[in-house]
C-alpha cells in the first residue's frame, strides 16, 4: 500500500523527536468529540470507543486516540496536543461548533495528517479529505413517506421540530415536500429542540389546542419521549395514534421490535456514525481502495423487520 | 454485532440444501462486474483481486466470489448463480448496463442480501443499500481550477470529450461553469470518446484549425495519450502547453512522479473504487458503524507531490 509507505516515512522524518512506547511503524489516528453531554453524544461516545478495541485488534500497527473535549476551546486544545505529542497521521474529528473549530482543524491538516469530519462540517469548504454525514433531508423525506402510507387525506398531524439549524431546516423541508399534494393537514409545527421537556411541553399544547390529532412527527427520539408522555397524560394514545421520532435510541429499537404500536417505527441518524468515520479512516492506511469524498449514510427506517440489526443493548443509547 | 449474527442465521436456515466446502458460518460476498476490455476495466479488475486477497486475509470467515461478465445478459446469469450456487450474504455489483441489470438486482435484492453499487446506477432508485461512485461533476470543477491557476485572461484552451452520456455531461457543465468569468477561450470541444484513437483524430483536426491553442482538457488519461500523440507529431508541445487527462492510469502517475510538463496532473476517477464497495459491503458484518448509504469519492488533483499515494505499479491501469 503507498499511502501506508508515504505516512510512515513522513512519521520516520519526526520520530527522531518523540519520545514514548509506541513503535515509529505505528498508525496514530486523533479521534476527537464532544463530552458527551446527553443521549445521542454518550452513544457516540460508547461507539467510538468499540471501533477502537475492534480495529487495534485488527490492526496491530494501528493506535486510536479517542479524546473527548467539554467545549469549543478545549477541543482546540485537544486537537494542538494530538499533533504535537501524537503527531497523529490522520484526524477524525466531530467538531463542537463549526466556526471555532475550522482554524484549528486547518492547522492539523497542515502538518500532513488525513482530515475525516463527522456529521457536522466546517466553515469553510474544502479541509477535509472525507466527510461522513447523516441524511437530514432524507431522514425529512423517509418520515413523511411512511406517515403518508398510512394515513388518509382529510387526517391530521402535528410537527415538532428541532433547535433552529440549518439540520432542521433540512428535515423539516423535506419533510413538508413529501407531504405536498397528500392532502393530509399539518395542523401546525413548534420547535422543540430536540429536549424531552420541550416535547412534552410543546405536545401538551397542542392537544389543547387541536381535538383531532390522528398522528405525531416528533423527528426525534428525545421529543419522542416528551410527546409519548403528554399523549399517555391527555389518555390521547387510542384510535390508531402514532408518533415517528428519530435517530435510533436503543429505547425506542427495543419498543420496535416488541410491537410498540405508538412509536412503531424509528428513522436512522445514528452516533455509531463515528464508528463508520475511523472505518473509512483507517481504510486510508490499509485498502487499496481510494477513500477521500463524502459518505453520507442512508436515513434507513427501521420497523420491527429490521430493529434486530440496529439495537445495541449495551449501548447508552 | 447485531447485523452478523442477523445475516448467519439467515444463511444457517438454508444451509440445509447447501452442499459445498465453505462451512456456514462463513460471510459470502459476491463480486460481479464487466470482464476487463479496457484498461480501466482491468484495473478494476486487478484492484478487486487484491481487495479480496487483502479482505479474506483479514477476516478468515468472509468469502469473496468474483465473477466478470462478457456482457449483461451473461451477468444477469451470474448474479443468478451467486444466489442459487453460492447463496450470497451480499453483492458488490458494477452493472454492465442500467436498464438490463435492474431486475437482476432486484432478484438478488429479494433474498435478502444486501447490494451495493459501484459506479453507475440502476435505472431505479432505491434498490441499492449502498452506492459508492466517482465524482463526474468535481472532475470537471478540479481540471478547471487547475487549468485557471496556471493560465491568463486571452489564453485558449481545447476540450476533448468522452462517450455522449450523463457522465461526459456532468464533468464537461461542471468544467464549463468554472471555466466562466476566467477570460480564458475555450476555441471548441469535441467527442474523443475515452479513446486514444479519436483523441489523436480530434486533437489533430484542432490542431489544424487553430494556430495558437495554449492547452488542452482531455479529460481522460486515454484521450490525453491521443493528444499528447498528436502534439508531438505536429511539434507543438513547447511554449507551456500542457494536457490535462483523468483517471489515474499509472503511466500517467508514473509520469508526474517524474516530473512531466506536458502532463503534469492527472484527476482521480480510480478503478480501485471497487475495493472500497468490497470494504465497506464487509464491514455491513464487521463494523458497529452503520453503512448504507452513498459514498461520492473525491476527484483528487494527482500533482508530483501526491502522485505516490495513488500508484499501484503492478496494476494493468
Amino acid at each position: 500500500m503507498t499511502i501506508k509507505t508515504t505516512f510512515i516515512a513522513g512519521l520516520l522524518g519526526s520520530a527522531m523527536a518523540f519520545v514514548g512506547a509506541a513503535s515509529a511503524q505505528d498508525i496514530k489516528i486523533g479521534v476527537s468529540y464532544p463530552t458527551p453531554t446527553h443521549a445521542w453524544a454518550a452513544g457516540m461516545n460508547w461507539h467510538a470507543e468499540q471501533a477502537e478495541k475492534r480495529l487495534e485488534a485488527l490492526y496491530p500497527d494501528v493506535d486510536l486516540i479517542l479524546i473527548n473535549s467539554p467545549d469549543p476551546a478545549s477541543q482546540a486544545s485537544a486537537l494542538e496536543d494530538l499533533v504535537s505529542i501524537h503527531q497523529i497521521d490522520a484526524l477524525v474529528v466531530l467538531p463542537f461548533e463549526s466556526e471555532p473549530l475550522t482554524d484549528p482543524v486547518i492547522n492539523v491538516k497542515s502538518t500532513g495528517a488525513l482530515i475525516t469530519v463527522v456529521d457536522r462540517g466546517l466553515s469553510q469548504p474544502g479541509i477535509e479529505d472525507i466527510y461522513v454525514a447523516g441524511n437530514n433531508p432524507e431522514l425529512g423525506r423517509v418520515s413523511a413517506q411512511y406517515m403518508k402510507g398510512r394515513m388518509e387525506s382529510g387526517d391530521n398531524i402535528v410537527v415538532l421540530r428541532g433547535i433552529p439549524t440549518l439540520i432542521d431546516n433540512e428535515r423539516f423541508d423535506a419533510f413538508m415536500a413529501e407531504m405536498e399534494g397528500s392532502g393530509i393537514n399539518i395542523l401546525d409545527h413548534k420547535h422543540a429542540n430536540w429536549n424531552r421537556d420541550d416535547g412534552f411541553e410543546v405536545m401538551q399544547d397542542f392537544l389543547s389546542r387541536f381535538p383531532d390529532i390522528d398522528a405525531v412527527w416528533a423527528q426525534d427520539d428525545d421529543i419522542a419521549i416528551g410527546v409519548v408522555a403528554a399523549l399517555e397524560q391527555a389518555d390521547r394514545t387510542g384510535d390508531g395514534m402514532f408518533v415517528v421520532g428519530g435517530a435510533g435510541m436503543k429505547e425506542t429499537i427495543k419498543g420496535i421490535m416488541d410491537g410498540n404500536e405508538l412509536v412503531p417505527v424509528d428513522v436512522l441518524y445514528p452516533p455509531s456514525m463515528i464508528a463508520t468515520a475511523m472505518d473509512v479512516t483507517v481504510a486510508a492506511f490499509k485498502s487499496n481502495g481510494p477513500v477521500a469524498g463524502r459518505y453520507i449514510l442512508g436515513a434507513t427506517l427501521i420497523t420491527q423487520e429490521n430493529a434486530a440489526t440496529f439495537y445495541f443493548p449495551d449501548s447508552p443509547f
